[in-house]
């Protein structure tokens, strides 16, 4: 997929975010969600900058998750279920959808009022609860347009720092470029 | 995305799910979470039919997804930031990846044991707190393997039940193409 390509897709989306006049950099750090970083230690983000976080994933992120999206696959709810029927040795498997959060997560923690325009997810092996999943996210392509930026990432999840069990690309417009931690 | 390129994508997934001996059909309308029909009301999925759900996201499902998924972007969470900072108009936007939520749920509660191999998404217009959102699920290719089935949805969430604000494609494999309710 061509940056143009997700330009036509999210361009209503883009539109309205790039016609509001680019707020002074330093509003973004006051937000109660930054850590302030003082400008010695600010750092832009360029291509090929990986950002990373793991999370295990718990019965209770699990049930909290089944609740609040509606999502009450067996597979998710139900060892038995999950391991007779389904095929998952492991038993409950994680909801690839709370999985692929991360990749929401971890730029926007990096990057307070990050607007997300596309996501594509290739589920490639189950998570099960517990797992240790880590989340990359690598810049692959950085567009500044009208003092906002336009970022493509490679997005990755990897079990036991070995097992890619997740894979695609995210497409958001950042504030800034200035790493907040 | 062809079918081809998806059986690659999940190959290792795919090939785990297929190669499970597949279970009596009756096993699936056992889950608590199947609404039972009565053999007589089985209806079979096929190309074209559309799956639908609504709902409305409130200011306790955003606080809980936030808590859950661990994204504290402030365009969730701060109306001010989200209105004068990000420019949503309407204040606090609900997370793409909650809203996106509704397609795995959507078709897991038609069929329990389905497995998600891929989704792809492209965010066009915000989603606020309280707008109605109905996500709409088509089935547009269906293939049998080994009595599964890998059948590939088009995606779409509307809001005011006339803008598209969600589009893209899944791909998973469900135990049954019958309809459980």
């Amino acid at each position: 997929m061509t940056m143009t390509m997700t330009m036509t897709m999210g361009a209503a989306l883009l539109k309205r975010i790039l016609c509001r006049p680019a707020p002074p950099l330093a509003i973004f750090f006051r937000s109660s969600f930054s850590s302030y970083t003082t400008p010695e230690a600010t750092r832009l983000l360029k291509v090929g900058d990986v950002l990373r976080e793991s999370r295990r994933f718990s019965e209770s992120d699990v049930a909290r998750y089944s609740e609040v999206s509606g999502d009450r696959n067996p597979v998710h709810l139900d060892a038995d279920f999950a391991r007779r029927i389904a095929g998952f040795d492991g038993g409950r498997v994680v909801h690839g959808m709370l999985v692929a959060s991360l990749f929401p997560s971890v730029i926007a923690s990096h990057f307070p009022g990050a607007v997300y325009i596309a996501q594509t997810l290739k589920f490639k092996l189950p998570v099960y609860i517990e797992d240790e999943v880590v989340a990359e996210v690598q810049a692959t392509h950085v567009r500044e347009n009208k003092k906002r930026y336009i970022v493509k990432f490679a997005t990755k999840c990897f079990v036991d720092k070995k097992s890619l069990v997740l894979d695609g690309e995210a497409t958001a417009i950042l504030p800034t470029l200035a790493l907040n931690k």
